[in-house]
């Protein structure tokens, strides 16, 4: 049975659950094969994270390797192929407790970079398991910048080998996944070198352990990197490598060659590098970052349905916490903005096929639009995310900040996406060169993509709305995020060349506006959402009951951009004070609208209690039941901490009292 | 030998080291105190936390418990005693891992509520060991509102008894320390009932186990709550109590008893309460807050200049990352802020003893100001650390992120400080109804506390200044806090009479102005820490070298804080969209300035390497080498995993290759 107080929240929802569920997998076949692949993961017990909060890091990471050979196992039994319809669910269904990861980028790196006659080798023999991968690019020394990687790769050419080095401490390979203790091969990227010459980074495929006893080939040392935030599950690796000898055909050579006499050979472009890097930072969006924040909104929003504290009105009965506007004010964003980012998920992805297709076509030209998006959209959506699971966390109060509601694994987790495969600076960055480049040619007259033309258009406007209603208008807001975004631009800009004319280098002058370029980045990205957000509201024409939560979903999403960033938007008075009041007072009613459908809006997620594996967050709302239920199974009550006999007991019998 | 990055960056200090240490001590004998417990806590193995990252929850709760029994003897064997000088050194030089901080609350709680005869019976058996407190108030259902708790003392005439209760799951006690494992005691707060009529919350003093033997007493259940986010030392607890009696002695009686036929007899003011609140908030600020925080940027800043990243310019060797602006940006505010609340403490501290005095003096005068100084001053501290340690952890990328930096650590227990003694919301909103209810009385003329007489003087006005150099005056930045934090409190007042003017309940309106009002709270709090911070520079005249770098920090925090919330500066036009560039210019230009010296202004913070615990962060700059180190000693490289001979063996044998 449910919790009446849960219960209650369901019978009132202005839409129909299952049908923005459907809606949200993109179509009734996508959630049928989802929940089929959910249901098949969640009831085999070799899959269960039922004790999950209580494991130790060896523990953890012992149940991902696990869970990894079984699930070959399991996908074979099902007939789940890497192609088929239901690949994409089976990581979303184990909740990313699952070795190797690195493994498969082993595997994509060698696709995307090796010869045909490389895959024909390597290939089979990883999809088979015949070996173990990892992917070793970062040092300890080196993570953002890649050309200063000190590992080396000098070439021999009397013995046809690389011989592999890491020269200092500096250069030892570090964090690496799967490369702690599970791999046994790697590929590594390092400085080749010829005769002398440096020829830069380039990836080689090394063995690292022995495929009979596991021992460490000679001239490796390795070993795990030790406890981190989060990813306890994880073998993240060290790798020092001294005079490791691997034959001249290891060098993966697609783009690329060092011929058996020592000449270097290159073909192809070296721009396609930059594709793979899109490709998963787009990708590590959905089940990484969105997916999270979703959970940790359902899990929030539930629990404060339930959690009665204080009274609102004198002489009732405590109120759910979720009435107080402060707690509305702290979930209800975050809950628009996962639907915002889920949308712009899709909007990525849709971006990234188009380039895809003309890649194929050997026309590279929207390489820069979509290097510049995936990284901006990397950067904020990882940024915001890791913001909003945090803010559910805290909203649950101290019962958030046990591991039992398992907000914490959330937040911790989410927390390192802000870090890997780009940090979020660095990519906010590059981002806006792009945009200062466009905006440069744009002002000139030249043609730049149609997702920055609005970049030329900026020019001194005031919003037009004259009531608080008026910023319920979608084009209302978009133009003044617009606005917001091009007078970022443009002023950065500005700044730059005022810079640079009155002496200043180039590279100081770009030091010297890069926490202002960051800026201009992110309201970039945050008018691309908003101005999506409306969009895919728009298109939602035929489904009117979904229509309108989700219009004031994209409101909300939208007022609270400009209610929480208001300089930004009243700085040049494109919004005057007193319109701004008007946003903050619409923003504040949309509140207990959204309220009313809040646990149906997440129930729609659709997520299985398993999955959420929280004692605040089930469906079925018995939190308190649960969190005892959960506690005494901890190993903290299992025995006697020998804690009692060593010190407690000589402490308290020293003196035993007569009490 | 030192890091020759780390060491250039000491020869350049522009102040004294060791005289901002002294000064920050509050004088050169406190220096000497405080240096001497360190070394004798640090030199003693027993208190080593060399294998903390390492440990599993029981195994952090035995090693708290083993110092917290060695502390007695060592305490002994010092000649320290709890009212000396060196008393509040010992928990800075502990670092916080340590048992039995609740039986101190115990023993808190009783000297304060509970009568001589209590006193005198339980002060000496606590002191001396012969029993371990806890203080159980919090429940699974009910944490900050108190009246709402729900376990029960019935009052037995007929055995002149107590009869406890936990009569549903939601009045179980949840959370407090040291009792989930330790104590033989403790306080417990319940609904006092005589004859059926309720007589509101009471704390009553009962025994969970036996002495002896440590077995639970009869009708006692008691256990750990299980794993959190950090405090893994700590053995927080869950206790259900069913019919368990106590003496009628047992209730702490100093303000109220129940007499042996049932009578039921109050005196004395019940607004003490409001002071221990008070100064429990204000003293865990130091410890618990602040000093975490100038940890992180101790870590953060010395990583920065040891970290190298990518060229600033072509053609040189790789920049120290705290060359580039965005470094700067993200970690010398947070430097500035953690010099802010050290002196806001300070602050606090003296608003207290004034208080103190006057209570002595059975004046009560000040008690609304000091709770609602202490509320705001509490939940904006933690708040802002807590989000400043984040940001040191993320600015240090991957290696922020492994739990050898010591960043995790901190951050993860400096949340909890955002949750307990207090959630920061309600704290916010308790501050908003001082200021509030001042507000209105300085505008119908009545006398007000001098630290919100401002509140009556707010009109329109426009920022006077006319260059970027204008806003390195404090009086320019100062006055335009006290408007901005004037105008929020004004206009939300202005909002809760129009919505109670115009027919809503006044707890409707009340709940409608939330948001505002909690935005308003933390405008003052921000307001007195510039006003305070400029003031304590002012008084630093004597030493001119100090003063210089205090005055950059203090305009550092002040700009910092006007960058970042434009909107609430910009909206009336207090500050001109052109003032808010000339903010940013001499914000921006003021990181290069403090970068200079923020090494310097992290060691004269003192800590000692053993004390931040951290790979990245030691005097001597030694990063990768100590990282390196210190992975080596993790239990995962301990032994090969059983998950080899398990799982990784069988998947590479099943058709072991001819590789």
């Amino acid at each position: 049975s449910v919790n009446p107080d849960l219960a209650s929240e369901r019978q009132t929802a202005s839409f129909s659950v299952e049908k923005l569920t459907v809606w949200l997998d993109g179509g009734v076949e996508n959630t049928r094969t989802r929940r089929a692949v959910v249901e098949a993961i969640e009831s085999d017990p070799v899959f269960s994270r039922e004790n999950q909060y209580f494991q130790s890091q060896n523990e953890r990471y012992e149940a991902a390797v696990r869970k990894a050979v079984h699930l070959q196992k399991k996908m074979h039994e099902m007939g789940w192929t890497e192609n088929g319809p239901e690949y994409k669910y089976i990581y979303r269904a184990l909740a990313g407790d699952v070795a190797f990861l690195l493994h498969r980028i082993f595997v994509r790196s060698i696709s995307m970079l090796g010869s045909d006659k490389q895959i024909a080798k390597w290939i089979p023999l990883a999809s088979q398991y015949q070996l173990i991968g990892s992917y070793a690019q970062t040092e300890l020394g080196h993570g953002t910048y890649l050309q200063g990687l000190e590992t080396t790769a000098v070439f021999d050419s009397t013995t046809q080998e690389f011989i592999l080095n890491t020269p200092k401490i500096s250069a030892m390979k570090w964090w690496p996944g799967d490369m702690g203790r599970s791999a046994t091969h790697t590929v590594a990227f390092a400085q080749l070198y010829i005769q002398g010459k440096c020829y830069g980074v380039h990836p080689f495929i090394v063995q690292i352990r022995s495929l009979r006893d596991h021992s460490l080939c000679p001239g490796i040392t390795a070993g795990d990197i030790g406890p981190k935030m989060s990813f306890e599950h994880a073998d993240n690796g060290f790798l020092l490598l001294q005079g490791v000898r691997v034959p001249r055909e290891n060098m993966l050579s697609k783009f690329c060659e060092v011929q058996p006499d020592g000449t270097y050979v290159r073909w192809g472009s070296q721009k396609i590098n930059y594709f793979t890097m899109t490709s998963v930072r787009i990708s590590l969006l959905s089940d990484e970052v969105i997916m999270p924040t979703m959970k940790a909104c359902t899990i929030a929003i539930r629990y404060s349905v339930v959690r009665r504290q204080s009274k609102l009105k004198p002489g009732e009965q405590e109120a759910k916490i979720l009435d107080y506007q402060t707690q509305q004010e702290k979930l209800l964003p975050q809950l628009a903005a996962a639907y915002a980012f889920y949308f712009i998920n899709d909007y990525l992805q849709e971006l990234f096929d188009n380039g895809y297709k003309e890649i194929q076509k050997k026309n590279f030209d929207m390489l820069p639009e979509l290097h510049a998006f995936s990284s901006g959209f990397k950067a904020v959506v990882t940024q915001h995310c890791t913001s909003a699971v945090e803010i559910c966390l805290r909203a649950c109060g101290g019962h958030g900040y046990s591991l039992l509601s398992g907000l914490p694994s959330l937040y911790t987790k989410i927390l390192a996406s802000c870090i890997y495969e780009g940090e979020n600076t660095i990519l906010l960055l590059q981002t806006a060169r792009f945009l200062i480049k466009c905006f440069m040619a744009a002002s000139a007259g030249q043609p730049v993509p149609p997702s920055v033309t609005y970049l030329a258009a900026v020019k001194p406007r005031r919003c037009p709305a004259k009531n608080k209603l008026d910023f319920l208008s979608p084009d209302i807001y978009t133009e003044a995020y617009q606005h917001m975004a091009a007078r970022l631009v443009s002023s950065t800009a500005a700044k730059l060349q005022d810079l640079i004319q009155s002496g200043v280098k180039k590279h100081d002058a770009w030091n010297q506006c890069t926490v202002q370029l960051a800026q201009a980045s992110k309201a970039h990205c945050h008018y691309i959402a908003v101005k999506n957000f409306a969009e895919t509201v728009e298109k939602l024409q035929t489904q009117a009951g979904i229509q309108e939560i989700m219009k004031h979903l994209c409101d909300l999403f939208a007022l609270h951009g400009i209610f929480s960033n208001a300089g930004a938007f009243l700085h040049d008075g494109y919004l005057s004070g007193a319109q701004m009041d008007m946003v903050t007072a619409s923003y504040l009613d949309l509140l207990p609208i959204i309220r009313k459908d809040a646990v149906p809006l997440v129930d729609a997620f659709d997520f299985t209690d398993r999955s959420l594996n929280s004692a605040l967050g089930s469906y079925d709302g018995h939190v308190y039941q649960r969190l005892y239920e959960w506690a005494q199974k901890s190993p903290t009550n299992k025995q006697m901490s020998p804690a009692y006999e060593k010190y407690l007991k000589p402490l308290l019998h020293n003196k035993l009292s007569k009490l």
